[in-house]
């Protein structure tokens, strides 16, 4: 797919690519969706190129879309990266030969790239990893163990954390990373993941209760031994509401 | 200076520039640096391309300075606007014959461009707008009374109005937008001006007290008829470290 992007790069944007951070919860980790380097130990952040004719957020869709095969997902561009050196020699003349990219075209890509960082929020229940081909590897991998990442992949992986965690104080999170029916504690679980940190149960319960997104359902959590916790849901328009205004009202 | 950049448009990244929202507090109003465009009504953001061999963020400085003529201020990239339409036709043959531009080489700014948004807070006591020649005029206009701008300009202003009003709840502000010594009231007038909204004086002092980055200094507002208010500045290691922390504890 490289290849014939590089052969029609006049179809693509010169110069700019999209890397998404896309997460998901599972097993009380917050995972993150990487692509092994074939031939090597590093792993990369799911990436694309930006299409002459398409908006710069519709071909992050495309890369998610891609990788995930889900669609309207929490999706959303946090920072552009572009320090000088940030790609030199990523693609050096061995790799165009190897993906046999004509060296002449192959300079489209062994330019100065700089890329636009977008996260994503998904419920890892409805996700298959997806590998473009037979020989790529993709692998949720848990936030605290993440292996060697190319270029500046790592920077622009803590810095969608850093958004996150900020995020999480303007805005309700949780609908795209847990299941349509979920526990407090398992919602508590979600943003302890999240700040690294442990949380007051009370204080918690009273502050997620407050914002009014929650719906308590009558039903309680099956296999579980004794006190089965009630479940509940988000009040999806409250949730959209309280998303598009901001929950931290502030001065 | 145009000319030039696109007469050596190699040595610079194609398809991609920044615009600077510079943010100024002066008579009660939030200002904006905004340059007439000639022969026309319409007004733009100050704005640059990004040479080979600076970073992004060195890149947004330089089209800082040039502006303002002032070192070391807040800036911050806040989004990256990259619709597809957003530049269609703004450099048509009329202009580049106009620019005295070779058609050729004015191929390279007539194609797509993805901007990156940089929004920056300045001491506007400290700066003289300053046109890049005779026939430039650079103004401070207030935020609510801006006229129409070029290309997708009001959405990158609005962009930046957000993002601060949301960053007001994250960090400290003011430090870059207020002279050095300060009243409470002024202060507080700051932040109503960038809410658009009326805060109530005693919630205000005692929330801004407790950040404690506050200096109450021995000295009294001069130039007012009576009960002269206490002038204040920041102490500037806890705002720093309050900015760096940020300061919202949230959850």
């Amino acid at each position: 797919m490289l290849k014939s992007i590089i052969e029609n790069s006049e179809n693509y944007q010169p110069g700019l690519s999209i890397d998404c951070v896309i997460f998901g919860f599972h097993d009380n980790q917050l995972k993150v969706l990487l692509i092994k380097v074939p031939h090597s130990e590093t792993w990369s952040l799911p990436g694309g190129f930006i299409p002459i004719d398409q908006d710069i957020d519709t071909a992050a869709v495309t890369v998610l879309n891609e990788r995930t095969g889900v669609e309207g997902v929490f999706l959303r561009q946090f920072s552009t990266f572009g320090k000088i050196k940030r790609n030199d020699n990523h693609f050096g003349k061995e790799v165009l030969k190897y993906l046999g990219i004509d060296p002449e075209k192959g300079k489209w890509l062994t330019r100065r790239f700089v890329t636009i960082g977008y996260y994503a929020l998904v419920d890892f229940s409805k996700i298959l990893p997806n590998p473009l081909n037979r020989n790529e590897i993709v692998e949720w991998i848990d936030h605290k163990e993440v292996p060697e990442l190319i270029l500046d992949h790592r920077e622009i992986l803590d810095k969608a954390l850093d958004t996150l965690r900020v995020e999480l104080n303007l805005m309700p999170i949780g609908y795209n990373l847990l299941p349509e029916k979920f526990t407090i504690p398992e919602l508590q679980k979600l943003y302890e993941t999240i700040l690294d940190k442990k949380l007051d149960r009370r204080n918690f319960l009273r502050k997620i209760t407050n914002i009014g997104i929650l719906t308590k359902l009558d039903e309680k959590k099956s296999n579980v031994a004794h006190k089965a916790p009630n479940l509940y849901s988000f009040d999806k328009e409250k949730y959209d509401e309280v998303l598009k205004n901001g929950l931290y009202q502030g001065w």
